[in-house]
Order: C-alpha cells, then sequence, then structure tokens
C-alpha cells in the first residue's frame, strides 16, 4: 500500500536523478481562468514527462541481486522512456512492450536509451499477457506503468513539491487538475496533498471517450473504456482505473474532468504562448480543465500538472494552428 | 560602473519576483554537441525572456518619486515586455517605444501588459530620438535596453544562477554561449561569472549579417551593422555594442561565435524535441553555436543561454519543419 512514508522515500532516492520542476504562472492564462493558475510542468522532467520519477523509484527499490537481471515494462511511451532512462541510470537492461501506433519519436527515444523495444498490436493483443511471458522467460522484472506501489510512489513526489511550491506562492486552497490514464500520478499526487496540503484536492482529468476513471468515481466502481483505438491523447490511454490506484482517487479525490481534443489542443497552444512550454496532447488537458472548465471547479485558485511533451511535430503544429495571434 | 555588489544588490530586488529558472540537459544533445549540454531556460522567465530581470533591476532602483511618474522604453520586443511588466508590477505607468514591424505578438502582449506602445519605422527613424523627446516632455525615466548598469546588473543575475547551478553540476570549465544583441545579458553573465566561476568564460553569440559583437572583439573598436531590417533573429538585432557593454565584454569575453538563420531554427527544433522548451530564433543561436559550432570552442563543457522565448507560431512550425521525425 502506498503511503506518505513510501512517497518520501522515494522522493530520498530521486534525489539528485529527477528533476525539481518549477510552479509557472502567467497573467494571461490567469485572465482567461478567471483565477490564479498555476502550472507544473513535468514535460520539463527527465525523458519528458513525469514518468521518469516512477520508473527510478521502481528500479532504484529493487533488490540488487533482482534488479541486475533487468526490467520489463509496457507502455504507450512515456513509461518506456521513464524505465528505459531509469534503467540505463542503473547500469541495467531493459525490454519495452510498446503499440505499434505509438508516435515514432517515442518509440526512437526508446531505444536511443539503451532499451530493446519489442512492439505489439493495440487493438488485437494484450501486453499485459506479452508482458508476463517475456518477464518469466528472461528473469526480468515487470514495471507495470501504474498499478504499482512504487510507481505510485515515484509519481507522488510531484505532489510532494505542489505543496511546497503552492505553500511558498501563499495558495492554500486550490483544485489541482492531474492528467489521469491508469491513476499512477493522480493517485500519487492525491496521497501526497493529503499529507501535506489538505486544502489541495485532486481533479483527474480526461479526454473525452476515454473517461474511465471519471465514470468510474461517479459510480463507485471501476468502468472501462469501450474502446482504446484512435484517440489524440494517447500518453493517457488506458483500459481503466487500477485496482491499486482506484481506491485511492476514490477516497481522496475530487470529481473527474473531461475535455474534447479541441480543448487539449488549444491548451498546448496557450502553453506555447504563455508559457514557452511543449506539451503533448494527453499531457496538456488537466490544462485545458483549468482554463475551460471554471463551471465545474469553485476553488479560488487552480493548478495544472503539464505531465508530458512527447509530440510528434505534425500534431504540434496542428495544435498551433488553434492560435489565432 | 557594473560590478558584483551592482549584480547581488539586483538579485536582492529581484528575489521574489523573478524565476530562479533551472539548469536543463538532455543525452540526446551532448551526443549532438561531442560534450555535455546544459542549457539555462530564460524562454522561462516572466515575460518569456530574460529582459524581465533587466527592467525590474531598472525600475526596482529608481528614487520612488522619480519613479511614479514612470517610465519608457524602446525596444523591438522582449525589452519592451519586461520593463511593462517591471512597471505595472510597481504600479507605474509605462511608454513603450517598438518598431512597426515587430512580431505581432510581441505587440500585443506589451499592450496587454498595461503599457501604452508607440510604433516606429525601424529603416527610418531612430527610436532613441524619439525616446529622448516623449521622456522629456512627459518626465518619464528612459530605461535603455543595455546600455545602463542597472540593467546589465539586472541581466548579470542570470550569471549568478549559472555559476551556482554549474557548481552543483560539477561543472568548473566551460564556454557559456550567450544570444547578444547589444551585450546587456553577455556582460552582465560575464561580470558574474568572473567573480563566482571564473573557470566558465562567456562567448557572445549572433546571427549572420548581424555579428557586430563579434567584429568589435575581434578588431578592438565598437563596429556597427551594415543594416538592420530582415533578420530572422528580430530579438537580438541591434546597430552596434554598447559603450558600456562592450568594454565589459572587451575584457571578459572569448571570441564571438556568428550563427546561421538555418542552425538558429534546427537549434529551435531541438529545443522542442529534446527540453520541450519554445525559443525564438534570436533566443536559440546560443543554443545553435553549442550544437553547431563546437570546432570553435575546445571548452570540456558548453553552457548555452536560451534568452528568450516570444516567437509567432508561424516562425516555430517553420523551425519545426527542420526535423525530421
Amino acid at each position: 500500500m502506498t503511503s506518505l512514508a513510501l512517497i518520501e522515500a522515494a522522493a530520498e532516492r530521486l534525489r539528485g536523478h529527477a528533476r525539481h520542476t518549477p510552479l509557472l504562472s502567467s497573467p494571461f492564462l490567469d485572465e482567461i481562468a478567471g483565477r490564479p493558475v498555476f502550472v507544473k510542468p513535468e514535460c520539463l522532467q527527465h525523458t519528458g514527462s513525469f514518468k521518469f520519477r516512477g520508473g527510478w523509484s521502481a528500479v532504484s527499490a529493487l533488490e540488487p541481486e533482482t534488479r541486475m537481471r533487468g526490467v520489463i515494462a509496457y507502455s504507450s511511451g512515456n513509461h518506456a522512456q521513464g524505465v528505459a532512462a531509469a534503467a540505463k541510470g542503473h547500469g541495467i537492461p531493459a525490454v519495452i512492450i510498446m503499440p505499434e501506433d505509438a508516435p515514432a519519436l517515442k518509440i526512437a527515444n526508446t531505444r536511443a536509451l539503451g532499451a530493446e523495444v519489442v512492439l505489439y498490436d493495440r487493438a488485437n493483443e494484450s501486453r499485459e499477457e506479452i508482458g508476463a511471458r517475456l518477464a518469466e522467460e528472461r528473469g526480468l522484472t515487470l514495471i507495470r506503468p501504474y498499478d504499482e506501489p512504487q510507481v505510485i510512489a515515484g509519481q507522488g513526489t510531484t505532489g510532494l513539491e505542489i505543496a511546497a511550491q503552492a505553500a511558498e506562492a501563499g495558495v492554500t486552497e486550490a483544485d489541482v487538475m492531474v492528467c489521469c490514464g491508469g491513476g499512477g500520478l493522480t493517485s500519487g499526487i492525491a496521497l501526497a496533498l493529503d499529507a501535506k496540503a489538505p486544502g489541495l484536492k485532486v481533479r483527474p482529468v480526461e479526454p473525452e471517450g476515454f473517461d474511465d476513471v471519471t465514470r468510474s468515481l461517479a459510480t463507485g466502481q471501476i468502468q472501462s473504456n469501450p474502446s482504446m483505438a484512435g484517440g489524440l491523447c494517447d500518453a493517457i490511454l488506458t483500459p481503466a482505473p487500477g485496482d491499486i490506484t482506484f481506491p485511492i482517487m476514490h477516497r481522496l479525490c475530487g470529481l473527474g474532468i473531461v475535455v474534447s481534443d479541441e480543448e487539449a489542443l488549444r491548451a498546448m497552444a496557450q502553453a506555447f504562448l504563455r508559457l514557452k512550454l511543449v506539451a503533448e496532447p494527453g499531457g496538456a488537458v488537466a490544462l485545458a480543465a483549468a482554463l475551460y472548465h471554471g463551471a465545474e471547479s469553485d476553488a479560488p485558485a487552480v493548478i495544472a500538472v503539464i505531465s508530458g511533451g512527447n509530440v510528434d511535430p505534425a500534431i504540434f503544429a496542428r495544435a498551433l494552428g488553434a492560435l489565432d495571434v
């Protein structure tokens, strides 16, 4: 069970390895949202997403003799890079199972970080089955993308930073919008804030058509997405919230917020224009909620996590087209 | 005369107002450069460029009764926004003289920050003359963009941060590439590093066709640019190095480096891809020098300042076209 102690221990192991990302703001974003907006840019994290935190936390938590045999992960891309970089940093082998339709950039980066990449068909194959088989064959340790206590603990270090930075900025009450796939980042941040900054409430944010967490929170039971293909926000498309992450989110989070792909693209454009940050579509949904779904939040301030920035140039250019300057 | 004491006093006045930007890196950039590359992203500074530091430093250094009458500045855009934001932060009026051909975004932002914008013809009018006239008419204090000790001191706070961050990263010997227009940022950083990290040598970087500082350093005398129109790197196009900045640069800097517009665009693409940062062309020339002019530096490591990120979307999209992913 992930607890504050596990998150604080992860923060110790990450010290000097993960980046302490800043908390940014812009008066132009405040104006759009009608309240102060703060942005936690995990796109500036190593490998371009928060996933490096969970990857490093999980790899560093393994017993040395287990770790040296290597690790395996399945991922649409960001977890892949996070685990690959963490494995490289520890000098151990990594096998990454990625969907054939993952962005070319993410596949290339994962390989460049020294990992062996195994591709699979997202619509017809189960990455979980492939992962389990390869792990057994080669003696590798499977690093799950979100339903894994040490991964949640690593992502939760983002929440420790947010708690301290919000206090420094004088923000004691706010909704914290978090881009949500399987719930690793969301539940980790929620645990950290519950302990360190209870006036900050996590609101999971998802793209339209992949709102499994929002429906699960509304019904109190784990719900699945009807389809897993075709989304723009590839980084946060998961079939359902995790058995570990869901109870945490159910206990600690406010209602989910669902944004359109168009809103995610507009949020990417605002991050470009006002913060000079590159966000990927899935990484921008929380900022989209902060900017365009104010009616669903009555908090006096909002903090949005930009979870990643690994976006193909063509999609980024499409987002820039949403600007009329 | 700007000294370390003036820079440290500026750092005190900027505390809690300017952002302490991180020092970033990527193994992919190290590979291109063939040595460790560190990036100081002043595009993440308030108003999207380092100019906020100098603006705040100069405005905060004025006597209160002088300050309350307001300030005036002439600028291609980033100094304008820096001074406008600093004036707004102090609750005083600001008049900004901008060229008619400045990026639409910079003009709009300057107005949105509460300043009165006066446009002029870059080819046929002297912004210095217009500035002096308006300053006298309205009792405003002119904040020069670079040849002003308190502005240099403010920009120099970037150098104090680089010195501390390089030491923390274990870097004691490096070339520090700095995007150079009139030399305010370059001379400020050079002064700070000379005092705090003498193994870090500043190398001014300019775009082709606007290499006044490089030629001035090579000849030991102030040289001018033959033309001031048509450059992609609008943020750092100035007629000649300043009377205050040049002697500092001549005493403390290594040789200048001149990069092509194409290299600046490729550096913008790498900043997008590997650091998730938005750089403007003039703000990317230092990174271009770090990545593509390694033969002109024999330092074991290189630190590049990205000086700003205020770029129109169409030009950014053009830079993305330089990527073949």
